[in-house]
């Protein structure tokens, strides 16, 4: 286990970063500004809160040059503060650490292929010719189907479900609850009824991926969905069937993507986006929170749709004109030709 | 285990009601002033449906003193029937009961300490340090991270996951599914790739919450999220890092509360509703379903957005003209001042 | 295990099909016209990619007579190439193949009543007077709560839980992370305190059902929640107490509805649509995605609401003006009042 304290002296060298002030003072904690007590670290990183550098009680910062220009406690110098501090906080991350080995109660299939330096938990299901790579941990009663492979380094959290066909790259973190490899809403429709399309794709997911709490994402329905390296998906995403979403693209939570659309590299979806199946989003699109995406975007920037939030009162008056709308429009069409003549 | 009849005289004095009719007269079970059989206890609390009243079959009423006047059935006289109601519902209620103790299959680390009359069920596991309270009661496959407390009478249903340092109030019920203390959407950007940042906050929830299937909260950043007593959330609601809800507040399902939110006490929120960041809403805050909040409420009273549902064909005349609104707008005022001249 | 190549005889045979070409042709998969190789079949249904169909590499294809007469490769001539498609699907599935029987590790009440050819996976936990019929599959961890019944031919994927008192209908699929029963969200407020009232209601499922990832269904508060016969349910929808969806309605992934509502059969909901409680939706209503439904409806047809998504920057300035649309609305007939005169 990790010490959960460190002088000034050790973290300046974790983070190769110029030193001003105590090297010997002890540090057990990270806080914001202005939570943070004489013995834990803080950082400035939005200007937004540069006005409470001068009250912030915080053992140490860790600021820009500029900033450290103007402030007489101690602090470490780094060019980019809030990356640091992302750094600096795994090693003040009390998630217990697992060791390697399979779990009494686990349930593993003769010929899967779990690497010997896995954690395998208590609980855990895995399937025929599944294939466990080195230093993954599986937290207890996942389920891991059949050919499904983790790559190294891989970690799991508890009650995760991976179906089987699914393949994910190294370094992949899945939180609790997130189903990957479900079958995919296909039906063909035959005189008023539903008929099943068994969805024989699997789902690939890169290397250096997050998939949020309670997130699916299924399975294609001919071949694989694919989740690109470097995507961050936030809790209770939906990712339909045969969605494409291009490398280092963060989606935040609610987000719902129907299927076959297409997403591209370094986009950011808001939360409780919805978009419909079958387009293209370029690279570099950023969607405002709960945009409706009914077509495809091929020039980066921001896009939005909705209205904003009132008082229910006014907004009831202006939600029944919406419905006059083009009407309306009309009307100013005809007053101006008349204005004209 | 409760018996499921009563006598209207049990059901008096259960309610210290008045009893107007048989005493004697035997009632199993609860149904709507339509369906409710002879043998069965309705209620009326609804103004809307008084006209109901006459052609009931219920074998005895829950009325308002007012109501009762009118009624010449078997009725109990309260002040407030649905309260009288919601009372009643627990005596009628078939949920299975657990007994205490540990059952064999469970995995329990052994440093957690748990109560001897809490009830754990088939297949959980407990991690290092956790603590179980009296009469709590946790279903099966739930899994209780390191050092997480559940205080007395909380009930977890099957499949709940609570991450490490997560701590439970009083007489708090967690439905099938919930993830509560999930590591946060936290990550920093360099030169366009996502850098996670360690979530060590916890989260901290008060007495007499209820939380639904598929809810999830994530860890704090740095401090804990914090859900206040008597808060009541629905299903699928995400709740993001560091978010704060007050006291009584209540949440319909699939809510999404972005980062550091914070909401007062006594707010009711509809459902679909979401929330950005780092905004702030007053006490007595009622928003409208599916209303896009994107800044802070300092004012109680409702509030709203979106627009009016219409048929297809007419809204989509109307949603292009939303796209000339402001347009519009301008024309209309160059129109005035032309009329004015 | 079915084995995963065929012969375009073989497939002519399973479709009862006209088969032009080579009778003993193998094919060992299938995918889309773009993607297809000459060992796979592939299927035309959309008029769209009909320009497609001349560079395809398809070992065979399911056609239309019509397009069959324009076509000189191997080829299967069917009424409806996309229903023909549905069923050759499950031919070329390769989910694994559950046997018979109750793994060691699943832990089942005395008195529930497990058929002989179910097969229940391993950590599966059934409780007192559940009953599982013929040919039922339920797949690992999931929870089956207690006087549940699943009829013949159901499937559960791993991690299901069903509470007490859930009636599931022949050929019923629930995939992974769905929740069915729980106690849906029902309190009463008294002085600002919410009491929580027993949902003593069950789930009613009817016969060929599928139920998405991580979706919730509740259990009714009084009388039971009803699924008919036939409905899709996608990925984390979720149905609050008392809902009635009629049959063969679908509905797409991350769609809320409320309490009480009744939905008519063969409607279709597009994904992120949310409906208020206690409405009716007639037969046949489909329903654009994102849709709030503040209302019932009563003529079949499609309705929407909410706004077009562009740019951020024009939304902006279009969102504000939105808050000032019955002012602009009244302006506009001032106007006209003026210049009538």
């Amino acid at each position: 286990m990790k010490p959960l304290q460190f002088t000034l002296a050790q973290l300046a060298e974790i983070l190769g970063a110029e030193l001003r002030g105590d090297a010997q003072k002890v540090i057990v904690g990270l806080a914001t500004l202005q939570d943070a007590t004489t013995d834990q670290l803080s950082f400035l990183s939005n200007g937004h809160y540069r006005k409470l550098l001068e009250h912030t009680q915080a053992g140490v910062m860790l600021l820009s040059s500029t900033d450290a220009a103007n402030y007489s406690g101690n602090c470490l110098v780094v060019a980019d503060p809030y990356l640091a501090y992302a750094k600096l906080s795994h090693y003040f991350d009390r998630t217990p650490k697992q060791v390697a080995g399979i779990h009494p109660s686990a349930i593993i299939a003769e010929s899967a292929l779990i690497d010997s330096t896995a954690s395998i938990g208590p609980g855990v299901v895995i399937e025929e010719q599944a294939v466990i790579g080195p230093n993954v941990i599986i937290g207890a009663h996942c389920f891991i189907g059949a050919r499904s492979r983790i790559a190294e380094n891989g970690r799991l959290l508890a009650r995760v479900t991976l179906y089987h066909d699914v393949t994910v790259g190294q370094r992949v973190v899945i939180q609790s609850g997130a189903v990957i490899g479900g079958e995919g809403f296909g039906f063909a429709n035959h005189q008023g009824v539903w008929h099943k399309i068994a969805q024989i794709g699997g789902v690939t997911i890169g290397d250096d991926v997050e998939i949020g709490a309670n997130t699916t994402i299924d399975r294609g329905a001919l071949s694989d969905t694919l989740i690109g390296n470097g995507v961050k998906l936030d809790n209770q995403i939906q990712i339909a069937h045969n969605v494409q979403i291009g490398d280092h693209t963060a989606i935040a939570a609610c987000v719902g993507i129907s299927g076959s659309a297409k997403i591209g590299r370094n986009c950011m979806l808001a939360g409780g986006v919805g978009l419909v199946g079958h387009i293209e989003i370029c690279d570099g699109v950023f969607i405002t929170g709960m945009t409706m995406v009914t077509h495809s975007i091929t020039e980066p920037g921001a896009y939005s749709s909705g209205t904003a939030m009132q008082p229910a009162s006014d907004w009831k008056k202006n939600a029944v004109r919406f419905r006059q709308l083009d009407d309306i429009a009309k009307r100013v069409r005809v007053l101006e030709k008349h204005t004209q003549k």
